[in-house]
């Protein structure tokens, strides 16, 4: 290290998307390295709506790992952590900044300490996959800062170690997590189907039905699920394989329509599988089937399906539109159903994409209560109308992968002191 | 035919019990014989307060088949109706009524003309299994009627032809309803268990979370079931079977532990393959969940399960208390967590047999609002205690099978006129 070593501060800030499975991860064959019981394929959501955002700095000044989620200190202790931060560091190489005099050798990452930032753009464990993106954008900026000579693919094994979902949060667009053979996870990883412009008119409405932390957390769900539940080895074992084969042809044809009986009826069994388990765990409430018989009734009436939806472990619904005027119309739809509460801000409740509001016609709330009950519901509505069952939706797209942010004034930490600004 | 034989009205009034399943009948292999995919075991409800009671009769100046329900006039053309009545017709035998001078011979059964009238005495359609009953009773009445020679076995394998699991309600007690291998179905038909005194301290609490008409109608939804997903054979050919097993030794046994165990494990999986479903069939609503949480945090704060819940194709809640002392402990949660809306009666609230909210200390809703949240919940609440959540509470017990009222004050025809009374 260089004369000043007591004194600099090098880092790193990263941004790295969230990610929907349209083929679900739901258990694991081994719960320490995090290898799942079947493959899985999702879409990478825009970064610009939702997104982690994480800084990681290292110092010799620093006298501890320590981290901050949304500005506030947490543990780096638990396992899941130590195993990325550990993977990462075994990994290390030389680094060099020749401007600042800086260079730390391979073998002083295991002395040094980190500092590291992350904030969520979306609520935290709302069943946003908060903790995918989380641990994807911890390991990519961490690989960025040790210059990690890895690729994405094999980065992602190393996000699999933090939370499963993680890996498949590396790259942008359609993602699959092949679940691999290999006993120590080595080929347990993400690799691209296609990337966000091969399929760019979808669009994708979220359905924030709750913020509240989820009452099973996801590790616990499925490792209950795999151990009482009649139904999930099968799911695993017979019904996934082919949905796999199945669901990488729709994308890469562009099926629409295979592509939404695909992802719903997997959506559908995962929940199915859940309801299986013992003591049940039930993840969507009443405004998520509320908002899936809006869906279906729709699609029933089209002559092919208009608009896809999944459910991740709450309540939450994300809804795939085939086009930009499918999702206005999807939008209509939705806030006729599930208008915002007395004197909500129709812009804070409908955020991330405005232009889908705009094409579907709404300008101001006045709008919203101008909506008529589409053609699909006469006479048979899909439950009553209720305010305020809706927290607020976000309209977004497929998106890219992680990417470096080398605008300083986008980091979270403190250039000097290596502590949150 | 006597002298008077245009004059005279036979009549045969009977009483039908319910039943609920606890290993569940979803799914069938002839949609026409109504031939199931699994074995089912129900448990027959006592039929004072869940029942219903079916008055039929012939006489020659009945000039068409005529059926009044719940006092309405309903349409027989219905292929179930008609499966039923054809069945018993071809078993029909010499009836005479030396008293009254009435001499019916075996082929005359093909002309004469029967009025029917049926009346339960709970909700139609509201997931309580009022078709089970009503095809029970009109079977089983007109068997008395027509003299045949049946044994109730085998006129559950005509009562299968109306509704399917009116079978089961042929007997009391816990009854098994054998899936059968012939293709005509004769050997598709209900056996008992064992007889309601077998396991008398068993009280069970019914939870009536809505009586609105049903969304999706069971023979639908099994329609679908069975064409949609992709894992109801696992389910019939694989986990039924092992299931039908331990629960006739948990009957035996009374094995409350392992009869809970399967009956809510059995429960979950089949509304799980509703989910599985495509379009997915949702019967439980937010209601039916805290329902289910409050029983397991229950369950699991105890050393061994205390209550068992079962849900047929709706919201309702059936819960099995193993003992009555338990019933009282079950009434108390019950009551704190879904009290009634303002001003409703509490004897209008808690129906059927009323000792058990006497056991339970409660005389008033002064009572209902003196309860205190159970140890179990403590820091850890259900959910919002909702008022009006719950429409009513009905309290029962396992019960008999069928039975003839040869009170005729008991009869709904008239017996001079045939028509409702």
């Amino acid at each position: 290290m260089g004369a000043q070593a007591e004194k600099w501060v090098l880092m790193v800030t990263a941004r790295t998307p969230t990610n929907i499975a349209v083929i679900k991860y739901w258990g694991k064959r081994d719960e320490k390295l995090i290898l799942p019981i079947n493959d899985s394929i999702s879409v990478t959501l825009d970064p610009n709506h939702l997104c982690t955002t994480t800084t990681v700095s290292v110092s010799p000044s620093f006298v501890e790992d320590r981290m901050w989620l949304n500005g506030k200190e947490i543990s780096l202790q638990g396992g899941r952590f130590q195993s990325c931060l550990r993977e990462i560091r075994a990994r290390a190489n030389d680094v060099e900044d020749e401007k600042r005099g800086i260079k730390i050798n391979k073998e002083d990452w295991q002395k040094l300490h980190l500092h590291i930032a992350s904030y969520n753009n979306f609520p935290t464990a709302a069943g946003l996959a908060s903790s995918a993106a989380g641990l994807a954008c911890l390991v990519f900026s961490l690989a960025k800062l040790m210059n990690l000579k890895e690729d994405n693919s094999q980065l992602s094994a190393i996000a699999r170690q933090g939370s499963g979902s993680a890996c498949r949060s590396l790259y942008g667009g359609f993602v699959k997590w092949i679940m691999g053979k290999e006993e120590n996870g080595s080929d347990s990883l993400a690799v691209q189907l296609a990337d966000e412009k091969h399929w760019d008119e979808l669009v994708i409405i979220i359905a924030v039905v709750s913020a509240r932390q989820k009452e099973t957390s996801s590790t616990s769900g499925m490792r209950d699920t795999v151990e009482t539940s009649a139904l999930i080895q099968h799911r695993a074992k017979e019904v996934v394989p082919k949905r796999i084969i199945e669901m990488e042809n729709a994308i890469q044809n562009r099926d629409f329509a295979s592509f939404a009986r695909l992802a719903c009826t997997d959506s559908n069994q995962f929940h199915a599988v859940c309801l299986d388990t013992y003591p049940p765990i039930f993840y969507m409430n009443d405004t998520s089937h509320r908002i899936i018989s809006c869906v279906e009734k729709w699609n029933r009436a089209e002559e092919t399906p208009q608009v896809a939806y999944t459910f991740d472990a709450g309540p939450n619904a994300v809804m795939i539109a085939r086009d930009r005027k499918t999702a206005a119309l999807l939008l209509q739809r939705l806030l006729y159903n599930f208008p915002p509460q007395p004197d909500t801000d129709l812009d804070r409740y409908v955020i991330g994409d405005k232009s889908i509001l705009k094409d579907a016609g709404i300008k101001d709330m006045k709008d919203v209560e101008a909506l008529v009950g589409p053609p699909e519901t006469k006479g048979n509505i899909v439950g009553e109308k209720s305010k305020g069952d809706v927290s607020y939706f976000i309209c977004t797209r497929p998106g890219g992968g992680p990417v470096v942010l080398s605008d300083e004034t986008q980091a979270l930490l403190d250039p000097l002191t290596g502590l949150p600004k």
